[in-house]
């Protein structure tokens, strides 16, 4: 499915800024509610379609992760504000899936909004996604629109307790969560960068003008990428210089890994950019010498023939006088005077270098 | 109506500074003006055609908004400058409606200018006027070209007490005014967003001249929209880093929300930008590719049948001596001989991919 | 008169530094030096040829302005140079009339270079010169090269003391200089851009190879008013921030405004590249469609005759045994297979919509 | 071997963070362990396979330079890592050698990683590789994917003790290993530089296909080369201004020295793409004007012979009642008028400058 | 000479730091050194082959300038380096003269390096080199690779005792040396812009393959300019800002003035890029003009005579039974028939524009 480029907000238009309206469209039948409540030594899931009545405040030495998937019930998402008391503003940029990414330092939370990437297997086509994080203290709350797998690994690691996450806090939660839909980028960039090479392998042996379509669409595609990857640079400087007191000092070094994981996929866009306008030009210049050729073979044919035929047009005219068709060696002659004319073109073009 | 390129300040030139001159053209019959004061309880609304005499200053407690449509009586302007004490400077710039958007911090007050956009549903074209806003202590200005129902969601908010603008002063109003004239924007790029994926899909089923033109006049509306938009960048950023004692700190996250809608305007109208070059280039090559198509043909037809008339042509000749012509199968020798010349070219044409 | 790109500077290659050339050409008959002494109350205006033997400083209370036409006499400009301590280097800036426009904040002195635009009327080009002012307590000196007209309106309201140009001091005076200065580049673009628009309907309607030379005019245009404009942007700010005491506060508003002016002109300007860049492509894929229709209709006349000639040529052939020649249906049955050959190919032709 | 524009790092997609996986293809056979132990007089000089199971500790006066060449057994770089006690992040950017060249200031060491490029000489193409610099206290850590000879010439510096090798500290290590990969850049592009203007030698004397191929081939290199050398001089940068106490003071011109070269590797690389679009430019006008000149011709020959041959095509028809035939003079007549067109055809050309 | 684009230093590769290598061509064929020492009233002027044995402290009132012409052998620079103290990284950048320009703040020196351009008049084209200056207390050192005459104008007002440079210190010499060279530029720009003016000539007069040919080369020359020019303005910024004893205030005015000019120069580089992008686009759209006007004179002879001669064919054919063969006026009707087709297609022709 192909992604619009269309950021459809005006249905907001006229409505009383904090008003709540998803403006994407449903993703998934129903929504989704997992929880995860862990610390070093033990971790509790639980998973629920609604919102419980009253919140749940964990002690200071556990993390609590909730995360829902579907955003078409604003009432979930309403109830959810209320009780963990999210300024309404946020709880828009939640719903409005055309959300740009971007980090918000509130009082007492953080809250992100990144876009997440997964190649669809069957089409090998991008699909998009929001997701938001809000943390507070030693709460984490993920908002996604589509079931999918992404945070499953992390999942698995807080039930096996593998790697350091059942040791670290929400900040370090946090840090997973991003590194996997950073990851995802990556997923995308190495099936696109397996397109534009096999175009680069086509555009000179084989300029036909789908390689156009290809390429326009590749370009598209890298736009958009780029839309969402520029500003999960700012997302991600922003974290890492955050002075808010809910990221440890010994989280920094995951936080500045990343940057450079951001920095590096947007390198990877630039290139496959350059690339690409490269790769214009190149299949610009193969038509263009494919029109060339054909043009020559026309030229050689054609200048060739056309006074051949205008000497056997002279010799069928009727006129009464006309002592050439006497001569007993005028056919000969002609046949000569032709094979003369047509090699010598075929030398003047040889010397051209048109054949 | 297309919006022209050229700023049409020349009409100026040789006035001193501050003149009082229109420089727009009269877009509207009857100069109106409508004024709201309000508080939390209670609100009043009036209409009139001309200013009344004498200045009118509310209690600290109400917030009042006179909103100015039609510029083109340059008096009304000059009498609401005298009396509320506007720089003469300010007032040129409300008259001259080429003005790029602008933010000015003067002591007393906080002078805006924007530019205003609306799709007329007729025609799918942009309409562009400026606006302009006075603030001072809880007096806001607002100056309109045209009589337009871009501000009545919040006159009805007003009205009805709904949200949260009842409540808060009149740098919430000035949000509010901002916010919808940001809102208009979007209507705008979807418009121009849903012609330019329309011609994406065009340019390559049907690459017709028509599609440059469109393409050229997508391309002409982005610079216009650019134009207005990125100096409105500055004007929120501005806002949102003002000292002036008119800003409440608690609308500071209102004024932030103002600024991430014009970044992501912005980057709409790059992203259609860059969209717009890659349907370019494709459109380029889609006619360079059916040119190649048309050429192929005609050197197929051409240089098949060249030969073959230049032989047909050759027994046309009337010699006396020509034994060819007496022979018994010469004429089917002949059929045989055409049949082999096409049948290997044809044959050659196949290997070279031109058929 | 179309203006060289080529700064002519090496006229003075191997001179010490500080040496009074005029690098321009002649531009005038006779210098003409006119002055203005005036204060609130009283005007006195005077013009000479030559300048006074003496140095002449008028009380604190009155501004002096001398402005000088005309630069080829540089021992005119040397004797104002000695007489008021004007440093060597700006004098020889003065001369060297390929300058770039600057602000230089000496001690006692404020020096400014600019580009003057001026649109001949008869011929509807852009004719340049280089003004130069220098600023000192209560004297304004300003150079021009042509003399012109565009100042006219300053004397004016200083005779009839309009505006508040009497009132004002120096700095003042020097403001409204370079407001009538920037009042001509927009006449300057009001003039290119109403050619824009003029090329911008013909380039689709009627494509012939004139707009291609006007596209490379306008933008030639462009570049030199591009170089005369950014950094004339630089001078204003430079002004608007600067701490010399030569400018006093409540100019501040004006050397604001004049900053404006700049950045509008900049923007007008870039948006004229763009719109030219538009151009050039809408009109490159004109001549390209073009030359598709042309190519269309000879293959299309060439396809249908061609093979329709071969047949005609077959059966013109002298051949005695062609059993065909002698059958009695034989010539209405030849048109018979030429129609629908004929047909087919339309047909053909029809489908991929070349007709 | 072409170097892919893709990062392969989705392998790791799902791990937590610091998990050893080796991303880059098996460039060696063995793993191969060099030390060196110097100070001014003394050096000592160790081959190994495997890493001794005990931390070496050398004395503060001396320098110990461990070299790793091949880096698939990840084993080897944990016993490493855990030895001198490396932070995991640090040994997973080593193995992952899709990295962006960059510099960490750990708190007791600093990790650098840079890529390093070779020209193979038997097919003059690139080939790549990422070099890790570990910096502790008197203690450098080296890490190679390739068995090269690239550092050789240190080596043999360092036995023979030539320079100033022995007698500065590890900063001086690290710089002269830095500016021995800065030096393979100028070699690699040496090469490029030769490849380049052998392409503007035949671009215009003989622009063939091939030529489009080799300047996006160029193209594509220069892309890859920029994508390396860019971070390169933020690396250089930051070990310029480092304030870790690992570099001392009478280091700091060298690495400005390293800094210089790398600047002009960037400006030399900026240059060769800019003479690279000028290329393509003439390039595309060159096969422009070659079109142009075939078209020529054909049109000549074909606009001459198309009316003579009509003429001959008229006498050619059978009508009974057609006078001219019987005139005597016809013949030759119908030859001069032939003779007329075709060398008034011929003028016109001439004129029109087509011939 | 064409200069070349490639920085020929891996010749270099291997050598340790600071090893005294002389990267470039041999230009000249004998060292020369001229020395002055100067002050306000004497002068004292040598020249020498070789470098004295012993170092020469001038007294502190008096300026020592020595200038060495022809880098080849290095002996004569690494005595020069030991006597005057010179840090061997910058011999070592003085003999590698593909250096980037660039000013370095030693302790008790000032090292500046710059490229130097000359127009050869034989031939109008440019050939660079590269000057080094050392500026130490009261001594400058100036080393140039070609004997030429561009340091005459100075040397010539110190014998003369013109201008100001007797007067001042080292640091005017310095300044009056750079000043020197940037005239040179001027002088190239000169030369090229007129080369680039009588291309804006010819280009749409006669738009032959010439042209494309110069504009490349014309690029060229720009891209190589840029390079040298560039960081000139870095040199002179830094020259201007120094804060080093070795710069007097009062030389700062001249400093400023270098900085102008340097501008300028990058400023007219960057015009002739854009003028000759311009040209470019519109040589392209020239001979794309050119093309279309020879396809049109083709198709119209083509489609006028192609149904034409298929008529004439028509009435060639021998069949037996064509009964218009016998009547009286189908030859005249049958021209009638040619006359009212041909006039007809010419109407459409007219029509469509296409003559």
């Amino acid at each position: 499915m192909k992604r619009s480029i269309i950021p459809r907000i005006s249905k907001k238009a006229g409505l009383p800024p904090g008003a709540l309206v998803f403006t994407g469209e449903k993703k998934t039948e129903n929504i989704r509610i997992q929880t995860f409540l862990y610390d070093t030594d033990t971790y509790k899931e639980t998973e629920m379609a609604t919102i419980p009545g009253d919140i749940f405040s964990p002690p200071a030495s556990q993390v609590y992760w909730m995360n829902i998937t579907g955003l078409h019930e604003t009432q979930t998402i309403e109830t959810i504000g209320n009780q963990y008391k999210i300024h309404p503003l946020v709880l828009e940029d939640i719903l409005h899936t055309e959300q740009r990414p971007k980090l918000e330092d509130l009082d007492s939370a953080i809250f992100l909004v990144v876009k997440m990437v997964a190649v669809l297997p069957e089409t090998l086509t991008l699909q998009w996604e929001q997701v938001s994080l809000i943390i507070q203290e030693n709460r984490v709350f993920s908002f996604q629109e589509y079931p999918r797998d992404v945070f499953d690994p992390i999942r698995k690691r807080i039930r096996e307790n593998r790697g350091r996450i059942r040791k670290c806090g929400a900040d370090y939660l946090v840090y997973a969560l991003l590194d996997a839909i950073i990851d995802e980028y990556y997923v995308a960039l190495e099936m696109l960068g397996e397109r534009l090479e096999e175009l680069e392998d086509r555009v000179i042996s084989d300029p036909d003008p789908e390689i156009s379509r290809q390429i326009y669409h590749l370009k598209r595609e890298m736009i958009i990428l780029r839309r969402s990857v520029w500003p999960l640079r700012d997302v991600t400087v922003a974290l890492e210089r955050t002075e808010s007191r809910l990221f440890q000092e010994d989280t920094t070094p995951f936080l500045r890994d990343l940057y450079d994981h951001t920095i590096q996929a947007i390198e990877t866009i630039e290139t496959y950019r350059d690339v690409l306008n490269g790769l214009r030009d190149t299949y610009l210049s193969s038509i263009s010498n494919r029109m060339n050729t054909v043009m020559q073979v026309l030229t050689i044919i054609a200048t060739i023939f056309i006074p051949l035929t205008f000497i056997a047009g002279i010799y069928g005219m009727n006129f009464e006088w006309m002592p050439e068709l006497k001569w007993k060696w005028a056919y000969p002659a002609i046949w000569l005077l032709m094979g003369t004319i047509a090699t010598g073109m075929m030398i003047y073009f040889k010397r051209k270098k048109w054949i």
